[in-house]
């Protein structure tokens, strides 16, 4: 073990650049890792990309390839992007478009845009930890927001007035959320369409997995049921929805976007060129050359593989987890995440089971804004197959029932 | 004439912003263009680009090309970097390198980590736009530092003090800076560490276009200066070196960098995982490759075809400008900074060029952060061949004698 014992003290209240340290420790030899939020990365479409550099490097593309760009973004691909939102119910024009270096930019960007320090976001207990990294910067309070909660929005507004701001956004990812892998049905995303409207408040969507559908009926985005709502006027809508192609055709490629109403586009675009002028340009173009190309093939594929995956990881559990372990079952997405009995810490759990199993999953607290959650952990299974899955849950039903 | 005249009408206070969106309306046949401070893509080496884009994308390498990478960025490019930091005199580990998303990012971050709304930052009185666009998001006030400039940095501190905030650093190309190609000597460099050891602040040296010397002597980066001062130590150094593939491979890739102390890079390690993860990992790859292959032979020829530019460019102005208009000759870079007699408005100017002779350059007063310079403007020769500039510079003399 080259994990130093202390390090592994520390997981339940790391924060995110900790846990990507972890991450990178990780990658050793015999280690089963079910930490990392990552895609297979013997699904990328790596022929596809090949050709498309390729294609942008010709002596008649290259000058364009390689050159600044404007900072809304490649307009083919925002084009491409909105024809892709029409599909999930979503009309929007380029315009309507930006283009992010991966979706995480988005959320650096839309804090910048909208937190004061002492203003109130509000998150899911537990939320996505790089969300909670990207508006930490802005120095937010958070107050948790969870479907089926029946608080009323007034008070949620008394709350941000007391500690000093107001409720500027609600952050949710709607479809097998990081961590929890749960999706918010239809009617939970009205309810929280309509606190937000009785807030004055935003919604940040986070759409990073909604692709990444196995089964169950899909339920439309937020934005979508929104414009529904509102006679179709995207500038009237509140939510703003952030899309990437990191969970489905490549993370290193660094592209993302943001779909929202016109005057919101167009303060991102202001920010973005002050920040990074734009995205590289011929990521974009190769990007939506891919996309052009074979997205939905792709992107079946994916699902196929995940979803044998799940089922993998789901059977183990149900064959190894001692009593008392509680897990939700995703409909998509890359994660399952684990509820140990109360009073068992998954942080020491971790360091158990890297040292005797050499196993790793991430301890759930990091997930929290307000810390608790000690008792649960969240596995990935998008980048094992079945036999590390099946192997790496019976190690963890050894460590489990060790400590129980 | 697509171009609004109430467009030109308003440059002389135009934001960045603006600015970009007349370049991008500048793309037209016939107008002749020195507006923009871009390279000239023929110059591209787009065939080793293409060769290292395709390298990283064979089975073998492409797991590591797509996927995401650590927020440090590439570490072979770390290192290419430090060798190529060390050539300027620069002693620094890979630790002391973040690669950014061009140095445009690396100018936002800083401003983030260092400017509380009313701190001050000293700039040039004129400077580079898109640094005071990175910043203005920070809210900072500025303050002018000019080289030669006699004021003791207890009037700084106190008129910063007055603001309600403290001096936060000093921003400065010194080489061949954008707008006005000035380099700054030894002495003035040394001057204004001086300054910023005075006053606790750091220096954020731009080496955008350090690369580009066409002749004269080569003076040592500030930090170079400030290393040896102190003995070699480079986490001793207050000054934070900024770099750019941008304007000697291409912009397109977005792949900048930063060199400072051991906590300075840590923080913004940080910051950037929490903004973006990552600078895109093949960007890096294939521009470690193309650097690795062919930097200095490329950079070399840069050089030799941007000095001719400048060169016709200088003999074009003297040639066709009126008297009483005056101009500084750089020693490198893509500007020559033009000086009109007090009274005349170069947007005016401006408005005259497009409509009167397709021609195009960016009126000075924009780079100003106090708003004056309204009678200077630059011109850049890096975009276009000798025949292109004698042509330019006679039309931009028939405007001047007319507006004289």
């Amino acid at each position: 073990m080259t994990l130093p014992a202390q390090f592994a003290k520390r997981i339940g209240r790391m924060k995110a650049s900790e846990i990507r340290e972890l991450l990178k420790l990780l990658d050793q030899p015999g280690m089963l890792s079910f930490a990392g939020g990552i895609p297979d990365p013997a699904l990328f479409p790596a022929e596809a990309f090949a050709e498309a550099f390729q294609s942008a490097l010709t002596p008649e593309h290259q000058a364009q390839a390689l050159q600044y760009s404007i900072s809304e973004g490649y307009l083919p691909l925002r084009q491409w992007i909105a024809a892709h939102m029409a599909e999930m119910g979503v009309t929007c024009a380029p315009e309507n478009v930006l283009i992010t270096s991966g979706s995480q930019q988005a959320l650096d960007y839309l804090g910048k845009l909208f937190l004061n320090p002492g203003d109130t976001a509000l998150v899911g207990w537990p939320t996505y930890l790089g969300a909670l990294a990207a508006f930490n910067a802005y120095e937010p309070r958070y107050d948790c927001l969870r479907p089926g909660d029946n608080q009323p929005p007034e008070a949620y507004a008394a709350a941000a007035e007391v500690a000093g701001g107001r409720v500027k956004f609600a952050y949710m990812s709607p479809d097998f959320a990081n961590p929890t892998g749960v999706t918010m049905t239809r009617a939970e995303r009205v309810a929280a369409l309509q606190m937000a409207e009785a807030l004055g408040a935003a919604v940040i969507e986070d759409g990073a997995y909604q692709a990444l559908r196995f089964d169950g009926e899909s339920v439309p985005p937020m934005l979508a049921l929104e414009q529904e709502q509102k006679g179709g006027d995207l500038d009237a809508c509140r939510t703003i929805y952030c899309g990437t192609f990191s969970k489905t055709l490549s993370p290193g490629l660094r592209v993302g976007w943001v779909v929202a109403a016109t005057p919101v586009i167009q303060q991102l675009v202001l920010m973005k060129q002050a920040a990074d002028l734009h995205s590289a340009t011929i990521n974009q173009i190769a990007t939506h050359q891919v996309a052009a190309r074979l997205f939905d093939d792709h992107v079946a594929s994916l699902r196929a593989v995940y979803m044998r995956r799940r089922d993998a990881m789901l059977a183990a559990l149900e064959a190894h987890m001692p009593e008392g372990v509680t897990w939700a079952r995703p409909e998509g997405g890359m994660f399952i995440w684990l509820t140990l009995p109360e009073g068992i810490s998954s942080a020491t759990l971790l360091e158990r089971a890297l040292a005797q199993e050499q196993l790793a999953f991430v301890p759930g607290q990091a997930f929290y804004a307000d810390g608790s959650g000690a008792n649960t952990l969240r596995l990935s299974f998008s980048n094992s197959n079945e036999t590390v899955i099946a192997e790496g849950m019976a190690r963890l039903g050894r460590v489990l029932n060790s400590a129980l």
